[in-house]
């Protein structure tokens, strides 16, 4: 009977009207009534995705729309640029190198945005790059990485900006025509608040130029067959229709909150968790925080897996810990998708109890209090 | 307020405790929590594929099953036998060029069964033949193939033997092990009754073994990484949880009523769709028939493709039509997953009101009839 909250930066909690929509019965996706649902929600993603270009729909986890920008827009032996600043970014550069693309790696110290200089040097340097490949968040790591300052690098070269916007897109504007971003990707259970099982995925022109030259392997992520099926309000494979029944009633909360609103609550969520985590004497592990969520040192001598297993198995607050080099040693809270503001309370509640039960030093109270301030006032009186 | 009933081969109807299962709160995939779900839910899986092998959960539609089939186990330029005789077989085909496999076409007449002499002089004739690529049912024409005879062939050779048995398992037993199938793939909105975005697949010895020296490109579809994982009680990227919560409720149905139960409710379903088309003077497509379907020409001066239209969009029931040659010729009826006998009742009730409607000759209630007499004699009294 322990009530359990889900306070990890994907997946995210699904809103139980979203729950409710995925269990409709199954209507059958070659007909006029299952098309008219995916055309009306594959047209409204382009509001979130702010572009004008088409978004197509895939089934998969986000990482098939990262396997699709990689074989569909890069030929083998072309090289590319790998903004490798975390566990995703190096994602990226084996995905390249899995199909065929040398790849340049721009290493990047955990917990540092990259520079855009570093990326405009590295261009200049070698004209044979044809592609930056990068995070909008690198969520292993929290930073949130200078899109808009980096495609104006790329905008007016032959260079693809793509940029894996899975832990982004939904969390803060990233208008992409406006910027000139040419390949951005997301999934379903981040920002989209929804079960894993979709990824989406735009091209700008320029992109889609290069699909046309690209030549690799590809067949299941073939996206310029989608983008035709998608003109037809189809898929080239069957799609899954339960998570796009789901999708359709996310944008309609989207709708109703309005899309500026909804990055004003994210933002102001990590406001609060920054507060929060601050008043507890906990380090922020990076000076560029995602909104998407904040994550901080434990102090030294809290063991970190065991205080994320203990919130998880015997208090019911899931959080993320650390991956790879930072595993035992930080904890992540989420604030996007459907985090509300009390989840921050639960949030530094949960911790503060934790890290004393754990030996550390803390003034049961501060960092709740520290969220309070920040919220308290977010609302009319 | 049209009642609607879905009796298409794919998706297929889901029944409502799954579509409850997979309404439950989204837990973390990286927890103990979640990984007793998913070990327990592969592991049951062995039961419904007939196989002491793993059986790997990929998130997408069966499609990336096969694709995973092609880029795991054969080679750039390695030479593959592929069935077409329908639309998915040439789906195998079109996979295998993709990735650079060179393909031997084995056409057979749609309708037709292909006949296991002919897949043994083929390889025969060309020890170049590394692979037969095939379906354990080909939708489109509704045959069923004769896998374990083909099996016998390719069992003690250097010949991998793939089946997509996306309509095929669960709909009737598929002893892998046992025939010697080398690779067996399926998805979730077939017989498993879930909706689409999950596909399964398992691997022989002989197949793993392959799969060690296979050179081609893959990476979000790659096996020894997932059987890795599995291993782990994970999965390599984010598993679509939320249908693996539903998959898990299916296991819970099929244990209750019992693999060979499910079978032989399956078979009879088909007995009944087939005695009620008889009836009607419709002929069958084929004289191989699947139990997952029932397809039969539609009268002459019947157009086909309206005929559907009509049953779903004016009287609610969801049939397949035709496809490629077949469009607007013939009506496929299922039987599998959560169908019930009286989908077979409203199914020819259904055919025989909108046959008299579009002018063909049609004793009312005669093939309802019919199915009436297979059904009768199914219970005790």
């Amino acid at each position: 009977m322990l009530k359990s909250y889900l306070l990890s930066p994907g997946p995210t909690p699904v809103p139980e009207r979203v729950l409710l929509a995925m269990a409709q019965p199954i209507i059958h996706h070659r007909t006029p009534q299952f098309s008219a649902v995916f055309a009306d929600t594959a047209e409204r993603l382009k509001k979130v995705f702010n572009t004008k270009q088409d978004v197509l729909i895939l089934s998969s986890s986000g990482t098939g729309a990262m396997e699709a920008s990689v074989t569909n827009s890069f030929s083998v032996g072309e090289k590319v640029l790998v903004v490798n600043g975390g566990k995703f970014g190096e994602r990226w550069g084996k995905i390249a190198e899995a199909y065929g693309l040398k790849v340049e790696w721009m290493n990047v110290e955990w917990g540092n945005a990259v520079d855009p200089a570093a990326i405009k040097a590295a261009l200049d340097k070698d004209s044979a790059i044809k592609g930056v490949l990068m995070q909008a968040t690198e969520s292993s790591t929290t930073v949130k990485y200078p899109i808009k300052e980096i495609a104006q690098i790329t905008k007016n070269s032959d260079v693809l900006l793509v940029v894996d916007g899975i832990t982004g897109v939904g969390v803060f504007d990233i208008p992409m025509d406006e910027w000139g971003i040419d390949i951005l990707i997301s999934g379903s259970q981040k920002a989209f608040m929804l079960p894993p099982g979709l990824a989406f995925i735009a091209l700008s022109e320029k992109a889609w130029k290069k699909v046309d030259g690209a030549k690799n392997n590809k067949f299941y992520f073939d996206l310029k067959k989608e983008r035709k099926n998608l003109a037809d309000k189809t898929t080239a494979y069957t799609p899954a229709v339960s998570l796009i029944n789901g999708l359709r009633e996310v944008l309609n909360m989207l709708d109703e909150i309005g899309l500026d609103n909804w990055y004003k609550r994210t933002a102001l969520l990590a406001k609060a968790a920054q507060a929060g985590t601050a008043a507890l004497g906990l380090k922020m592990v990076t000076d560029s925080p995602s909104e998407a969520m904040t994550g901080v040192f434990l102090p030294e001598g809290v063991d970190g897996n065991k205080l994320v297993k203990v919130l998880r198995d015997k208090v019911g607050i899931t959080f993320a810990g650390g991956q790879d080099q930072w595993k035992g040693k930080i904890i992540r809270i989420a604030q996007l998708g459907y985090i509300g503001e009390f989840d921050i309370v639960i949030a530094l509640s949960s911790i503060e109890m934790a890290l004393a039960r754990f030996g550390a030093k803390v003034e049961m109270g501060s960092g709740v209090a520290a969220v309070q301030e920040v919220l308290m006032n977010s609302f009319e009186v």
